[in-house]
């Protein structure tokens, strides 16, 4: 009895455990195979207008906290200013399906920094990528 | 007596849900604060040689998952190849600490690596960056 009670309630902790659980959810539809098959992995290269750092951190920092917190769909959303040329800007951007994605470009916050960056934003490009080794997004193991 | 065993347990369990479990460690020395502090956050642009495409993923593929697994002071080593240009890869690579780097690039998995592409690499970019929501590598919430 005491065993089926701890089984139950370490099911229910690794609910608790949402990376994890978010890792080991289909991408999309029931039964899917391999959860990373519909996966979009974008990283996006942006150069911010010199004058406007400050004020563009603060949005991409919005919509990345946002975004992470409000949408399942959004796997990754990870932003990076390079130290050698702080207008460079580098996001790693991880959708669970297409449908997530375009879920996502729709969202307020999204729109917000969209509308709210566009003359801070000098150039941006978007390189769609196939990830080597999927599963590696998240650790799973930490052995020594 | 069962709130006190099941509050050890969890405890237990979470320290089985590797992802969480890292995220929650100090990034070096005890009690540090903010476990991002001392993360080194660098993305890799690598140009491939048209011709060793399948050789490069074969061994980018290894190392990412060989240090994934075996080292826990690497935190993400999520390797990508572009879709429109196939021989442009790009590595996101993330240590918990200047000392996690400098193990990581002298462990067989690496040299193995390093040696090994040599002749595949034709052009290697290191770009040091500063993460904006430093938290946000792991998804905590799954809010819908």
């Amino acid at each position: 009895m005491l065993a089926k009670t701890l089984a139950a309630f370490a099911s229910a902790v690794c609910l608790c455990c949402p990376a994890f659980a978010a890792d080991q959810a289909p991408a999309s539809g029931a039964g899917a195979a391999n959860p990373y098959a519909g996966n979009i992995v974008r990283l996006s290269m942006i150069t911010v207008d010199p004058a406007q750092l400050d004020a563009y951190k603060v949005m991409a920092a919005e919509v990345g906290r946002e975004s992470m917190k409000r949408e399942p769909g959004v796997r990754v959303l990870y932003s990076m200013q390079e130290q050698k040329d702080p207008t460079r800007f580098y996001i790693l951007e991880i959708y669970a399906s297409e449908a997530a994605y375009k879920h996502h470009i729709q969202t307020a916050h999204f729109q917000k920094y969209k509308q709210g960056t566009l003359k801070m934003v000098k150039d941006l490009q978007l390189i769609d990528c196939d990830p080597l080794v999927p599963e590696a997004l998240i650790k799973r193991e930490n052995v020594p």
